[in-house]
């Protein structure tokens, strides 16, 4: 890759503001947690995978900027990363992780607690590149040279420490040497796909065509589309799993015209204390990301909005669940 | 209603310069041809009624405009209308019935044929107006008080001569006393949702929520939406119909969650001269509607894009298609 997502250089996080792309490629570092919770709210990183990564760094940063290090300090700490963005499980699952291996250090030395805490935090991105890679080669399988595949929002190397989840399943092809062909949903109303998938695909000579997520289904009727590949939030144990919103749609069309359904992701992403997808709480975000999303006011002034940021997709969509260890077959 | 979406006036066609709402309640007036084919491309007139009056109308002004009235000069003005816009029917129905009016004229006074053809322009739509009030209360049989009715696009007054086809029969619904709500997709690229179908809507105090396009399966999924109607840009034999890109989608994910779905449009709409939706010509748009839509750029730049300004629904999702003759049954 060209760009490095998210980095550790001496205790300072350096990340890509993603708010920016792709007009512009803008870093930003700190060494201030607060920052890191902000960047995350703000989606200057975003992604399952990325958030979970930033904010153990994030943790870690608290630990070494403050002299209180009770485990109530810690602990409201890890929450305040955790009410960030309610959806992503993996954010979940990195500060509980951060919060074990605290607990482990308890009584210890300052430092040694703080370098320990940055070895963690180090741990999981590295884990996180692994993981990306293994994901990579189980879904490439499912790939021919020649074949087009769609894909929603972006689960790329922009949403995770290594080369992506669903997009790591492209890259991994490409660099397979097969010849590939990409459809961009460009993912209402933030625009991920039009912002950061293209971006993304375009910076690895990857073909990629940007459409409007309403036209998904039409291409797919045309028999232009040979498989739908995305990521996810948070997968519940029967295969329910939300993602980005519109994922569901996706998956309704892609079963309408027989067009096979893969989602991407690592272990971190199941959750294992969630039942279905019902249980799943589904961020809302603001109307403005609707009505004045693109630097000029889209809609009349007072429109009620509704904007959930995410969706739940049923198992029975699903043909495959691509994960580091291998394929899983869905129940579609 | 509140606003006049085309009026004729001594000759002179009024409109509302639709690329402007809601921001700006613009009228433009003219009594040149090439100004109203203009409007017409630049979908400052827009919806398939809309766009044939406003043609029609045209046709005279072209006529009362020039010397030269030979039948060759006539029907190259009536080519060059129908050049403006290839998807919808009723551009073509109404250039070939001013046509065909014309074709009785022949060889009277030129102040007899302007007159005769600025009255058949006339006639086109007050029946319009006629048809979309029948329309209306066909369709409105099928909502009951306390209903949700979800849309695509814009099939409203702004679309037609009159109170709409798919807009047409929620306004029938609030006259009887009806307690509606409504979600409007915004319906990417140009967003006629968000900008005309809500704010139409509002000057009607009919409850409407906005939502993108990608969160209408979720809706139905949630058991949020009783009803779909849209309009239509031309209707195949079959039933088969073209509407504005996204409709397709819909109609898939209300067949999914059992949501009925109807197809609003006046005998203007049925082309009896195709026999399949196959049939039917797609208009593809240029690439900056999506790409720089907003007043911002939110794609790479050199990024592929594809654009199709409609898409074609089989007979097979359609519940029931709502004419000025009632209600006709599809194949769902």
């Amino acid at each position: 890759m060209n760009f490095k997502t998210l980095e550790l250089k001496d205790n300072l996080l350096r990340w890509i503001d993603q708010t920016e792309l792709p007009l512009e490629l803008i870093y930003k570092e700190s060494n201030d947690y607060q920052k890191i919770i902000t960047a995350i709210k703000r989606l200057e990183v975003r992604g399952a995978p990325a958030i979970g990564i930033a904010a153990a760094y994030g943790l870690a940063m608290a630990v070494e900027q403050h002299n209180d290090i009770s485990p109530e300090f810690v602990l409201s700490i890890g929450n305040q990363f955790k009410a960030a963005r309610p959806t992503a499980v993996n954010l979940f699952w990195a500060i509980d992780r951060m919060l074990e291996k605290y607990q482990t250090l308890l009584g210890g030395e300052k430092a040694t607690i703080i370098k320990a805490l940055f070895d963690e935090a180090r741990e999981i991105h590295d884990e996180d590149i692994r993981l990306c890679e293994a994901i990579g080669k189980a879904g490439a399988e499912l790939i021919k040279d020649g074949d087009s595949v769609l894909t929603h929002c972006n689960a790329g190397a922009l949403a995770t420490g290594g080369i992506g989840t669903a997009l790591g399943v492209l890259y991994t092809c490409h660099n397979q040497g097969k010849n590939i062909k990409v459809f961009a949903d460009e993912t209402r109303p933030l625009l991920q796909g039009a912002r950061l998938t293209t971006w993304e695909l375009m910076q690895e000579n990857i073909d990629v065509t940007l459409i409007c997520d309403n036209m998904a289904g039409m291409l797919m009727k045309q028999g232009r589309v040979d498989h739908v590949i995305v990521g996810a939030d948070r997968i519940a144990k029967n295969g329910d799993f939300a993602n980005k919103i519109g994922t569901y749609s996706v998956a309704v069309l892609a079963k309408e015209n027989n067009v096979p359904f893969y989602v991407a992701a690592p272990y971190s992403t199941f959750d294992n204390e969630m039942e279905t997808g019902e249980e799943i709480v589904i961020e809302e975000r603001a109307p403005e990301e609707v009505t004045e999303g693109f630097g000029k006011r889209t809609a009349p002034e007072k429109v009620p909005v509704y904007s959930p940021a995410f969706d739940v997709t049923p198992c029975e969509l699903v043909s495959y669940y691509i994960t580091e260890d291998g394929l899983k077959p869905g129940k579609r």
